[in-house]
């Protein structure tokens, strides 16, 4: 088997995967799967509930749920409400879990990541200029006023990419937050997938936060509780691959072919002999160095990422902003 | 006269010219003007000096640079950097009277105010956007391993509005600042004019900040000295004039009008018996409430926006990242 | 009374009100009006019978029909379908009384007129963005392979504006007609209206076309059955006032105030001895002429041309796309 | 060698190098190369001289130029000038080729292939949206009234993509030259290339015009002179390339390096007894059906695309509206 590490993937799910595929259980870690027939929604939930688990899997101790829904890329009229009923849904666990839920006048602060200016990497800022933010509204004529006897104070911020700014966007987050003081963040970024099958279509939320190294614009620092006092929700969208890890798929592909393919036997019988650092060494330089900083990407990014984008800040707003029991429950 | 306090104008200039109109002298405050013929440049400082003159004025004490160029809103092939060369000066002048010239490393945090989504408010937004940033690369890499002794930290940031962030302006960048401790705070917002001769060719730059109340988008706290806890200046293009400034204006001629015809005199006779408090009572009932919210914008505002932004940027990169002398002088 | 045709409106419904604001009765022009509570819709149909009613009103014989719906402008969660289908219904009708009403395959090309770049100017091809074209997959798939009995061939085109094309708009739609040969045109295209209490929230839909000077981009050639050779329905949404139009409001109400006034009773008896003549000539110059080329335009223009142009290209949809009644009934 | 004709590419130089690779030389094709050391631009003409040549490239008889500048897509302050002067010429030596220069009063209409809302695509929107159209001018005011005794008439149109308009785009531009009658057509369209290492720096300049199935949208019908009735130069930059391109090239270089490494010489052996029909099956199936309409692309695309949009349109702009010598020379 080649050498698969330095391949990136966000998702935990495509992590826990990779062991998998390889007949090895990783200890600490507890996958759980269910499927909706009639939504064709499934969702898997990665635990990763030991310190030895985390090492293993590359990500913090934390629960991960991805639902993934072919839907979600094809257009509707309504944006799909029925996943975005799903994901408030599973957002709202995570609040649960992090003891949040039932909190008397919740204060969220949204955070959307990446660049409005890449497509595949707009998704953040996007879904952030569909939400409803209602935290100066509470604070300027209070609940009461407004009819409600809970209101949740959303805020809202799109940081910008440290190329525009000159600034981490851990330091402007945190600067906001120590501000305004919310009782959480909520940070959606999109994200780099291993294959290309999830793209748009793969809803990553975790009560670990975002983490360096990850996102379509590779964050240098994580948005943590660590960093930022308070707990992050994180959630992602895959919706680029990287070139080379195209590349590489199939080269695995091609070199497994070769390895069983009767016509070529004598190949297979050859290559058996090579150990895998030998044959990721052969792969290794064949990948073409303009690859880099190149993204795999469906032609119709642009309308896709504005549609997913309408999806979760709609499930945003429907937890929120619509949806009374949340304060309550 | 009419009663002319009602009808707004973020320009100190104009401010100064209501009462040159009446033939008022407001002490404690001072006009100078220059005109530049060959670049067919005007700028204009007015400095209130007393408490008593910026109670007059209804503007804070501090310096107000009013540079008027008509080319300004004419397309050019570089986007005027004549305009963006004296434009750099002015700024630096007010740097200079801040105490700030000839800091090593000087620390600027410009701010983009106003909302991308509303043309005629977006230029702040705009003006950020071709902004050349440096705080991360001299932080990262040093500046002498830039080649360079003496460079300035550049950061920036688009708070956005509060109907999209649910945050005050002034919470954002104030957290933004404490995070990031720059030196100064450069804020660029879009303003409303009185007289629409000026709209998209002239630019205040004061040292006094950001006022509660200016800008397209009105904002309700301020970006100041005291609010922020560094110096503020603060950079503002008129975009846009009331609707009922429009008006208000058009029927003080009218009444003028009135008043001096040859034609009318026996009106002018009759009005001339009235007191200003009269007529403004006339006046006032007659503008439409379907005014209120409504801008006069030119048809072409959406291309005029985007080419004053780009020379205020370049004015703003001229300054801090090309210029040494700022940082030496 | 103040001389009035000097100030421009795209609708008929104002042109109509005009004279019945003077009580003069149109011969040849018939108004009728329809409220629908529940809806708040409100419905007129101007009918200029006569080729002396098309003079008086400077429009041509034909219907109009204005639909006044003020939640128009109001973003709700599904683009105000309940207009969409009343403007569905309306189209129809038109389409009806030009003998096309359940022709076989009815072939139809909508344009979207003006300028994608000015916001106020974008309506048109903003809902042809939206539109759900057919005429390729009936022309390559036929309709039974679709599983249709009666399938319409929708195609639509931008044409952009002439300082863009350096061609009029009337040469691309006529060769794309020549070309393709729909049986009907329909033509989307942003207006001026008089009055500002109807801006985007009033939809005209008029069997005649569309004509040289309306629109906000003041087209030179109309497009009419005339000049394309097929009918023309023209779709217009008033989305500015032009700011002389607001001034000269204004200022005919303080005319009528001066003329009626207790207060300044002595100014009406002079004003009553002048005539209309006299009157617009003093008003006239008044009017700055830095307010040429400027509109009045609400601040968040942005948004509701957006909207507005999702309810128009789902009335389209939904009468073209979804609806088989239109090619049977 | 594997079976190469499945990739593809738009260039005729790709094309061209593909049969110099296997040392196959084409009868009936030509290759001049330059290269200008001091602006790092290299030029290539390929002129396919014969119908058999035209055969076996698969591109029609017919001159392409390929313009390779690397600093095409390096930011720089006035959009590359010197390249789009080179351009410039490039362009008008096809035009002479073509025995229209020196024509008085060219009328040229130039159209933007592409859709708008697709990054990649958008090439041809955006150069138009940059370009001086005179024709309307010239129709309204006359040459001489404009100073000039010569003067090129521009037009320029964006036809949209047959998924938005229903149309062929060749009915479009067809109807849109029967009735303006322009002596040229220039179409602009951004390509796919084969290799990565091309996107956003290479120009190709044909006298053949645009062919079915070129460009990142792949026309089912070309805009040639057969088509429109017009001559057609065709102007295309490579902007993204087929995700299976990059596995395709990258397991050429697997299979190469298996049969001619030291360490892998026995699976080499193996191979080296099978056929290029064999290898290619053999790759087939290994290519994900996911990467089907997967495009490979650089980050920054966004930026890139509207930077080389502007160098274009400054070339037609220089060629046609700035530069007498064209209709003199």
């Amino acid at each position: 088997m080649l050498e698969k590490y330095s391949v990136r993937t966000d998702l935990a799910l495509e992590e826990k995967e990779r062991f998998e595929s390889d007949n090895v259980e990783v200890q600490g870690v507890v996958l759980e799967e269910e499927y909706d027939e009639e939504r064709e929604i499934r969702v898997s939930r990665v635990r990763i509930e030991t310190e030895k688990g985390a090492k293993v899997m590359g990500k913090p101790v934390g629960t991960y749920l991805t639902v993934e829904a072919p839907n979600m890329a094809v257009p509707d009229e309504g944006y799909h409400r029925e996943i975005s009923e799903e994901l408030s849904g599973y957002i709202k666990e995570l609040i649960d879990r992090l003891g949040l839920l039932g909190k008397e006048d919740l204060s969220v602060l949204i955070v959307g990541l990446g660049n409005r200016q890449v497509t595949p990497d707009a998704l953040g800022p996007y879904v952030v200029d569909n939400l409803c933010v209602t935290r100066h509204i509470v604070k300027e004529y209070g609940k009461y006023a407004m009819g409600m006897e809970h209101a949740n104070l959303v805020s809202a911020i799109v940081p910008g990419v440290m190329g525009q700014t000159g600034m981490e966007t851990v330091e402007i987050v945190k600067g906001v937050v120590e501000e305004t003081r919310p009782d959480l963040v909520i940070a959606i970024d999109a994200l780099a997938a291993r294959n290309s099958r999830r793209l748009n279509r793969t809803v990553q939320i975790a009560d670990t936060g975002i983490h360096p190294g990850s996102g379509v614009g590779n964050h240098r620092n994580g948005l943590t509780k660590e960093s930022l006092g308070v707990p992050v929700i994180g959630i992602g969208v895959p919706t680029v691959v990287d070139a080379a890890t195209i590349v590489n798929d199939t080269m695995e592909n091609l070199i497994y072919a070769l390895e069983t393919s009767e016509m070529l036997k004598g190949v297979g019988d050859v290559l058996r002999t090579y150990n895998a650092a030998e044959k990721y060494e052969l792969v290794k330089e064949l990948i073409s160095p303009h690859l880099n900083g190149m993204f795999v990407t469906p032609k119709d990014i642009d309308e896709m990422v504005k549609q997913i984008s309408y999806t979760i800040s709609e499930s945003l707003n429907l937890l929120f902003t619509n949806a009374k029991e949340t304060a309550e429950a």
